[in-house]
């Protein structure tokens, strides 16, 4: 029998949750949960029923794993240690000084239902932290780093369009070129946050607005931009839509150590991602571990878990024998 | 206390788990087995006994960990399902196409004695196969790429000291840039064996040899280079030692993949590694997963296990708070 999936959320994740299902064959969309009316939500699946978010524990029996869609700020601090009672639940909480704190609130639930909830699901937090955690056990005389983009940083883009005299705006973090080869190379620089990355700005500025006036307040606003060196650049709505109306991402973990008696070789593991859709591959990693979170249960497991505790084999539906054979 | 570990086979990989024991702050160099006589053989570290191997299960009880530092041909086979029965163990076996059969002696025999056996520990297999299972079930609708090198590949260097009229020789295995290229830029090209990888030989001929015919030899040497676009280059026997006695290798895994309704975005998901020196990066990895064996049956765990089997929490000396808070 497929896993049954219920989605809490239909924004950019759900629907890439949606998505991301019709790929897995041994997974079903079981149900979509929203804020909104559900009457006025149409999602893609046919004949999947869509309910209200606060019915959901209703229909605990007809879904394996709730994905939790929400956002880490509000939504799934309060989300996931509740529908734990009831769900194996994955979400995406990205709040990295707050996982310890939301760890521990799901896993007191969890175990307290027999549920599994896998927290801090995606690429960051998630396939990053395991490379970086690989990168530290490999090479353990080492040092670590992470560089983001080119991407879409939502945050920094919501932060340029609530200067005054900015109709719409996007911003792009994109790692310094020039540091990046430099780590490849095993020089274990020690580097600012300017000397890590940029940040690029597209802005739709009001009739009339002062440019340079939004230049100078983009450039040196505290904490988003006065730390980098930022390049802001005014284009019309149109080309805005037309270029810049995607939401790639990506970025590289890369690890640089020695070995050897006197420390006399090094070595480099880099991982990195290239991602036309940050949701839609972010997605594509709750599912993987949706799975994961139904084999576990299934075996009798609860608490909070996240990527570092599950072992890789149950992410994917091939058995053991099949792995061993195939991608080994 | 730490984690006591045994050595079995004090060749490049032997001494390079010695070196990453000295990094290691958790674990102690317990004993070195050899089927040399113990008497002449001289290791790094100070106070540490030599037996020979035939006397290792006498010291069954003085180590935790016995990492298995043979080769995959005719030691492996042997050794793993053997030494299980008293110790938990680790190996590197590398040959994939045996890799079942290997695995199903091995969980026999450690299922019976309630030891545990991580087997094809490293980095192909090993990192690599991770990496390939972890490319697979996150972009499911894709490609998988494995290159190697630029390294040295001891088989082929091998094949080439075998051909008539050659003193000594090395043979880098050397990925093609521009296949690496349209993998990287979400091409998925079909590639044949010739258009991934070139070989290029340093060879050292005996005096008076016939280099035309030597490189005929090699280049068309079924198997080995017949299918490969590969350059001899003859050098003097000092510059085959000043410039070619290290042992680098690398690769890089490669994932690439569509997602959304229509396959609309494409990912690219890159692993590389670049390594001075493939034994001492292997047996970093070893050390890593010799953790994971002690842990795992400490809690009672036996039986055979691979990197798909393990939860990566294991293989760090951290507790799961201290990872959740520093690198996820």
């Amino acid at each position: 029998m497929n896993i049954r999936i219920g989605i809490m959320g239909y924004g950019n994740l759900g629907r890439g949750v949606e998505n991301a299902i019709a790929q897995n064959s041994d997974t079903t969309l079981a149900a979509v949960f929203t804020r909104r009316d559900p009457s006025t939500l149409k999602i893609q699946t046919e004949g999947v029923p869509v309910y209200h978010a606060d019915d959901a524990v209703k229909h605990k029996d007809d879904i394996d794993v709730l994905i939790l869609c929400g956002g880490s700020a509000t939504d799934l601090p309060e989300q996931t240690p509740e529908f734990v009672k009831y769900f194996n639940v994955v979400d995406s909480f990205d709040t990295h000084a707050k996982i310890p704190e939301h760890f521990d609130n799901v896993d007191a639930a969890a175990k307290a239902s027999g549920k599994v909830g896998i927290i801090s699901v995606g690429w960051d937090p998630g396939m990053f932290s395991l490379n970086r955690l690989m990168g530290n056990v490999i090479l353990v005389d080492g040092k670590d780093y992470t560089f983001w983009g080119k991407g879409v940083s939502q945050g920094h883009s919501d932060a340029v369009r609530r200067v005054e005299g900015v109709k719409d705006a996007k911003q792009y973090t994109v790692p310094v070129e020039s540091a990046l080869e430099s780590v490849r190379n095993g020089e274990n620089p020690e580097l600012s946050t300017r000397e890590k990355h940029t940040r690029v700005c597209y802005v739709v500025a009001e009739e009339g607005a002062d440019l340079a006036r939004i230049e100078n307040e983009i450039k040196t606003m505290p904490n988003y931009f006065a730390d980098y060196d930022t390049t802001v650049n005014f284009i019309t709505e149109e080309e805005l839509k037309r270029d810049h109306s995607g939401i790639p991402h990506g970025g590289f973990v890369i690890r640089s150590g020695k070995t050897g008696k006197n420390g006399e070789n090094s070595h480099v593991i880099e991982y990195s991602l290239k991602l036309d859709s940050n949701p839609e591959f972010t997605t594509s990693v709750l599912l993987a571990y949706a799975r994961a979170a139904y084999r576990l249960n299934e075996e009798g497991v609860s608490g909070a878990k996240t990527v570092f505790d599950i072992a890789p084999a149950y992410l994917s539906p091939k058995s053991g024998a099949e792995l061993r054979k195939e991608l080994l």
